[in-house]
């Protein structure tokens, strides 16, 4: 199955890539992962599959979106 | 690497560990399923954890929130 990975380079976009899209069974999926700031032209194909934030992970056709909790180390940074 | 998905039986939480939790590389992650409606003694580790809403997964002790949007046969219903 089509898994493809949205982002747009924030940090918790790459946290999220790091730790969920290449966790990903790759016997299981096929993984994409797609720069959307680098990559404009895949915005449309993106939001039509219902993305509307990102990092989102867009599985056999649905959308997840992953929001990751803020880390203490936002507050201290 | 530890990964905990927690959720509470809804839709959404179900979709999202068929396609997400299941879909986790078992030679990476090792995998745990909690329902925290079936297992509320766990919500104080959800919490301490940085979960704030379910369906989440806690991967090396970080917390990705997973929401999926909304799906057209949730309107249709």
């Amino acid at each position: 199955m089509k898994a493809t990975f949205y982002h747009a380079g924030c940090p918790v976009c790459v946290e999220a890539e790091k730790v969920v899209a290449e966790g990903l069974d790759r016997g299981r999926y096929e993984v994409e992962i797609v720069h959307l700031g680098q990559h404009k032209d895949r915005v449309a194909e993106a939001k039509q599959a219902g993305v509307k934030s990102v990092p989102a992970l867009v599985i056999g056709g649905a959308p997840f979106h992953i929001n990751h909790g803020a880390d203490l180390s936002v507050l201290e940074g």
